[in-house]
C-alpha cells in the first residue's frame, strides 16, 4: 500500500502514513492530542478536522451538518488517508493543550517496589465469576434471578448480593444463550456484592481496570487486566486544573468561587482522555472496563468526587469524606462500564491523602521490623517514616519543577525530552527519549543538569550562574541568564532548550523543602539518616532519576551504599493493590487509622532548616560525605 | 371573589369556579383527567389548553413557543380563571381516556381486615431518622461523612450503610445549616441500608410513600405517611394495558411481539398519573415520596419491571424473578424522589402473584388455628385456604365484569356510578355515588342488579331474560335484549344505563368460575364450606358489596351467620404492611416459600363443577339454604 504525507496546520507537523490510515491515527503519529471522547468509535463527534487539499476515504458522518460537510469538515476517526493531504485541526478539536504520552509499561514493571515479596489475597474490587447452573424444569422451577443469585453467593461467599434491574432483564437471554453457563461481574461495595454485568459463556479471561495516580501536576493512568494481573499499558498527562493554580490551595479557593464541579470536570476530562487513549491503543472497549481506582491527595479526591472543599482548607480542616465508599464511576462522568465502580484510596487527613496511604501500603513500610523512610517527590513532597509499630507522615510544598512543569523548557518524560545530562570528553551531553532532536527537558534531566552545572562550575553552591564560567552554552548577555542545552537549530520546535536562573532557583527551593522536612521528622524521632534501614524514593518522574545526582544537589540524603532505593510511583502501585485485593483495601483502612500526621508548620526550626538546605548540596557539606569526598578528590586532581 | 363558568370543549363539560382558580383545578372539578407529569409545578409543560374566549391570569410560560402563545395556548396549571371562559383541551393533553377517581379514604380505612389485631415492627422500607452529632473541632476532626455514618449506624443498628455521591455532596451544607441536627432518609435493600436523602433539621413528621395494587383491570394507589401511619388518600384508574387484551396472557403475547417496554410504559404512565393526582390533591411534592410498593400478579410485576415474560407463559413457566430486590423507582421511570425505592411484593409462582402474598399477609390467614378461606375477586378470582400449618392457593380466570369493565354500562366506583340496586315499594331503585344522575354502573351495583332481577323474576335461574316479565324496564323488542336502569333522559351523558343479556352471561361465567374453584379446593382438603372458621371476601370493587346479593347469585357460598366477612382490597393492605415493616417483608418471603399452588386445570371435575355453577345461585339449590328458605317463604306468601 502506498504511503502518503499528511500536513497538519496550524501546528505545522507532517507525518507519513500508509493509505487507509485514519486521520485520527495520523494525528496521533504526529503527537497531536485530539479531543475524542468515544475513543474513535464515530459516536462523540468531537474529532472534527477540515480537509483543505487531497483525497480522503470513509463514510460521511451523520453527526456533521450540511454546512460543515460543504466546508470540508470530517470526523478524523471515520476518515482515511487516500492521498497526500493538507488538513486543518480547528482549535476546539485540539485537546486543551494537554499532552498524553505513552510510558513504557516494561519500565513501570521494573520500577515496582523492591521490598520483600508480599502476597495479597486475589479479590478484585470487581471480580469475574464463572457460573454453571442447572437448566430449569417443571420440577426445578426456580426463577432465573434466584437461580443465578444462589450460584453467585455460593461461588463468592458473599451473603448480600445486589443487582440492578437492567442486569436482571438480561438474565433470561444470557442464561439461555450461554446454555446455562454465564460470567457475572461482581463489584464489592463494603462487604456487599453487586452484580455489575452478566455475559453468556465464559469471559473470565479479561477483567479490565484502570488505576490512576491523580497528582497535582501529573496524572498517570495504567490499564490492567485483573484476571491475568498484567499491566497492559500506561499513559500520563499534565493536570488541566493547573489553570486554576499550581498548588491545591489555589484550586480549593477556585472551587469555592466557581463550584467544585468546575475543578471536577477538568479532572474527569483528563482521566477520560487517558482511559480513552489506553483503550484505543490496546483495542479494548470502554464498556469492558469494570473499575477505576484513584489515589491522590485529599483535595484531588474531593475534586474527583465533586465535593465542596470549603471546610477542608479552613480550621478545623474537616474533609467531607476521607474514606469514600465505592461509587458507580458514571456518577462522576467517567466513561467505562455504566455500572462500573470508582474507588478512591482513603486518605489520612485533610493534608495527607490517599496517595500516601497507597505509598505506605505498596512499600510495605508498616510491616518492617527496621525503621525506613519513604520520600515521595511530587508537587507536595511527602515524607513518611516508620516500621510495623508506628508511622509518621508529613508533607512539604515543593512545587512542580521536579515534574518538568513550571520550568521554561520543562516537559513530561515523553519522546523528545532530555532525560539524562552528563559530561563526556569534557563536554556536556544529553540523551533524548526516542533518540531524535530534543523538545524540552523532563524531571530527571533537570536534576542531572543542575548536578552537572554544579560539577563543572557553571553554577555555584548557592545555585547561581558563575559569571565568566568557561562554557559557551552559558548565556548571560541578553538580560536573560540561562544555560542553553540545545539552540533553536538543534530542536524539533525551533525553540531553544535551556535552563534559566529562575528554573534553578525553583529546583533549589523544591529540594530544600523536601530535605528540610526529612531532617525535621528524623529529629522528632531522635534518629539520623544513617539509622534508617532503607530510604525509598518514590515519585512519578516518568523515568529513572540518577540517585547520585539527586544526592549531589542535596535533594536526597547521602546514604550508605545500597540503602537508597528508587521505588517508582508508589501511589499507583498502592492503587493497583487496592484494585486487586480486598485484603489490601482492609490494610489501607488500618493505615489510615494508625498513621500520625506531623504538621511541619508547627515546627520551630523548619524555616531555619529550609534556609540551610538552600545550598547545593547543603550548607553543612559534612552531611554529604560522598559528595564532599568526590569534590576533595577532584580538587586534588586539578 | 366572583365565580365564573368555564366551558371545556370538545368534552362539553361546564364547571363554576372561583376567580383565581387554575385551569388545571377547574378541569379536575369537571372530572377531566389531564396529562400532567409534574403535578402542577409548571415544569413538565404537558397540561396545554387553548383559551378560545374570556379573560385569564398568570404568567406566560417559557415552555411555550411564540407560535403557541399566538394561538392562545396556555399551561393549565399556570393560568387562572378571571372571567367566564371557553377552553379547548387538545387531544394530547387529555390523559389517554383514563379515568382517575377519588376513593373515599375513610371508607378504605373502615374496610381494613377485621381479623384479630396484629402488631408489626415499625421499620418502613424507607425510614426517616433524626441525627444530632457533635460539631467538629481540631480535637474531633472526623470527616462529615464518617460523622453522619457512625451516628446513623448507631441509630438504626444497620451494619452496612451505602450512600450515593450526591448525598455525600450535600452533607457539609445540611450539617451546618441544621446546626449539626439532620434528618436522613434510609432505604432498606435486603439488610443493607442506603442513605437516600439528607435534610437540615428535623423533618421526621412526613415520610410519604405510595402503595399500589396493580390489578389486571383496575389500578389503585394509596398515598400514605409512614411517620404517622395514616393513609392520606386513594385514587384508582382502569389499567391502560387493556388495549393489549383483558387477560394477562394476551398481554404477555403482546410483550413478546412489541417488547416488554411497551407494556411497561402503559403501566408506569398509569401509576405516575395516580401518584401525580395524589400529590396535587394533598399538596405534596413528587420528590417527597420516598418509596412505591406494588402488589400484583406475576405478569403485572414483570411488566412493572420491564422484564421479558417469554418464559413465564411457556412450560416450565419460569419467572425472571418472583422476588425482586428493591430497586430505585427511577429505574422504571416512576417520578418520585430520584433515589426513592420501588419494592414489588414477592409472588409465589408464575400464576400466583404478589397480590396473593399480600392478601395472605394482610388477612393473617397463615397465623390462624382454624381453617379459613380467602376469596379475592378480581379479573383472576383467587382462592386461598389454610391455617398456620398449611396454605393452598388456586387461581380461576373470571374476567373483568365484576370490576365494572367489559360491561356495556360498566364503570369504576366513582361519582355517577350506580352502586346499589334494590326493590322498594315494588319498584326497582338505585343509589348513585355522589347522589346525582347516573353515568353507569360499578361492580357492586352489577351484583345487586342481577340478584334483584332474579328476585323479581325478570331473569330465570339460568340468567336469561324471561320473555313477558311484567317490568317496563325490560326491553326485548329491538333485537338488543336489556334491562334499562336509566334511560337517555335520566343520565348525565345522554346514554342509557342498562344491563344486557351478554353482561349477565359474563357475570354468571365469572361467578361460576370462582365458586367452582372454591368447591374444588375444599374437596381436595376434604372439607365443606361449613367447616371453615371464616370466609373472607376481598376485592377492589371500590365500594362495599352486598353480601346477601353475592350469595343470592351464587358468587359466594351461603355461610352460617357471621362467618362471611368483606375484607376489602387485601392486596393493597398487604403492600402497605410491606411498606411499613421489615417484619412483614420477612413474613412475605416465608409465605412465598410455604404456599402450595393448586392447578385447577389439572383437576378432572373443574369443567363439571363450572357447569353446575352456571345457574343462579347453583344447580344444587341445597348448597344455598338461606336462599332456598327465602324463596320458599316468598312462594308461601304469594
Amino acid at each position: 500500500m502506498p504511503d502518503y504525507k499528511v500536513a497538519f496546520s496550524p501546528l505545522e507537523r507532517t507525518v507519513t502514513v500508509a493509505a487507509g490510515t485514519t486521520l485520527l491515527e495520523a494525528a496521533g503519529k504526529a503527537r497531536i492530542q485530539i479531543d475524542s471522547a468515544c475513543g474513535g468509535d464515530g459516536i462523540c463527534g468531537r474529532c472534527k478536522m477540515i480537509v483543505r487539499e487531497g483525497k480522503v476515504g470513509g463514510d460521511v458522518s451523520g453527526l456533521l451538518t450540511r454546512e460543515e460537510i460543504r466546508r470540508g469538515v470530517v470526523l478524523a476517526c471515520q476518515t482515511t488517508v487516500e492521498g497526500d493531504l493538507s488538513v486543518e485541526i480547528p482549535e476546539q478539536t485540539r485537546a486543551k493543550e494537554k499532552i498524553v504520552i505513552d510510558l513504557d509499561a516494561q519500565r513501570f514493571r521494573a520500577a515496582r517496589p523492591r521490598t520483600r515479596k508480599r502476597e495479597f489475597e486475589n479479590s478484585p474490587i470487581a471480580a469475574k465469576v464463572l457460573l454453571t447452573v442447572d437448566p430449569p424444569s417443571l420440577q426445578n422451577n426456580l426463577d432465573d434471578y434466584r437461580r443465578v443469585e444462589l450460584a453467585a453467593r455460593e461461588a463468592t461467599g458473599l451473603a448480600s448480593l445486589q443487582t440492578g434491574l437492567k442486569i436482571i432483564r438480561r438474565m433470561p437471554g444470557a442464561l439461555r444463550d450461554g446454555e446455562f453457563t454465564i460470567t457475572v461481574t461482581i463489584g464489592r461495595r463494603r462487604g456487599v456484592g453487586e452484580v455489575m454485568d452478566i455475559e453468556a459463556g465464559d469471559t473470565t479471561d479479561d477483567n479490565l481496570m484502570v488505576v490512576v495516580d491523580m497528582g497535582t501536576t501529573t496524572i498517570v493512568a495504567h490499564l490492567m487486566n485483573a484476571s491475568s494481573l498484567q499491566t497492559l499499558g500506561a499513559q500520563a498527562c499534565f493536570n488541566s486544573q493547573a489553570m486554576y493554580g499550581r498548588e491545591v490551595t489555589a484550586r480549593m479557593i477556585a472551587a469555592e468561587k466557581h463550584g467544585p464541579e468546575c475543578l471536577q470536570r477538568l479532572l474527569i476530562d483528563d482521566i477520560n482522555g487517558l482511559i480513552s487513549s489506553l483503550t484505543v491503543e490496546y483495542g479494548v472497549g470502554l464498556r469492558d472496563i469494570n473499575a477505576v481506582v484513584c489515589a491522590g491527595n485529599t483535595a484531588m479526591m474531593h475534586f474527583l468526587l465533586g465535593l465542596p472543599t470549603d471546610h477542608v482548607r479552613r480550621s478545623p480542616f474537616i474533609a467531607v469524606t476521607g474514606e469514600p465508599p465505592p461509587f458507580r464511576a458514571a456518577e462522576v462522568g467517567l466513561k467505562i462500564n455504566p455500572r462500573g465502580l470508582l474507588f478512591a484510596v482513603p486518605g489520612i487527613g485533610a493534608w495527607v491523602g490517599g496517595d500516601l496511604t497507597a505509598g505506605i501500603l505498596a512499600t510495605g513500610l508498616r510491616e518492617r521490623d527496621d525503621v525506613a523512610m519513604l520520600i515521595d517527590i511530587g508537587t507536595n513532597g511527602e515524607i513518611i517514616i516508620g516500621n510495623k509499630d508506628w508511622v509518621i507522615a508529613c508533607s512539604a510544598s515543593a512545587g512542580p519543577a521536579l515534574e518538568g512543569a513550571g520550568v521554561e523548557s520543562g516537559m513530561m518524560a515523553q519522546q523528545g525530552a532530555i532525560e539524562k545530562v552528563y559530561v563526556r570528553g569534557g563536554e556536556v551531553r544529553y540523551d533524548v527519549i526516542g533518540g531524535g532532536k530534543p523538545d524540552g527537558i523532563c524531571g530527571s534531566g533537570i536534576i542531572d543538569v543542575i548536578a552537572v552545572l554544579l560539577d563543572v562550575g557553571v553554577i555555584d553552591r548557592a545555585g547561581k550562574f558563575v559569571a565568566g564560567a568557561p562554557d559557551p552554552r552559558l548565556r548571560l548577555g541578553d538580560g536573560r541568564p540561562r544555560y542553553v542545552l540545545a539552540d533553536k537549530k538543534q530542536t524539533l520546535t525551533g525553540r531553544e532548550v535551556a535552563i534559566s536562573q529562575e528554573d534553578i532557583d525553583n529546583v533549589v527551593l523544591a529540594k530544600a523543602a523536601i530535605f528540610a522536612a526529612a531532617r525535621i521528622i528524623l529529629e522528632r524521632v531522635d534518629m539520623s539518616f544513617t539509622d534508617l534501614g532503607e530510604l525509598m524514593i518514590a515519585g512519578g518522574f516518568g523515568s529513572y532519576i540518577n540517585l547520585d545526582n539527586a544526592v549531589a544537589i542535596g535533594l536526597l540524603p547521602d546514604m550508605p551504599d545500597g540503602r537508597s532505593t528508587y521505588v517508582g510511583n508508589t501511589s499507583i502501585w498502592g492503587a493497583k493493590l487496592a484494585a486487586l485485593s480486598s485484603e489490601a483495601r482492609k490494610l489501607m483502612r488500618r493505615i489510615v487509622n494508625e498513621t500520625t500526621y506531623y504538621d511541619l508548620m508547627g515546627s520551630d526550626d523548619y524555616v531555619d532548616q529550609l534556609k540551610q538546605a538552600m545550598f547545593l548540596p547543603h550548607t553543612d557539606i559534612e552531611l554529604f560525605p560522598s559528595v564532599s569526598a568526590r569534590r576533595g578528590a577532584r580538587q586534588r586532581e586539578t
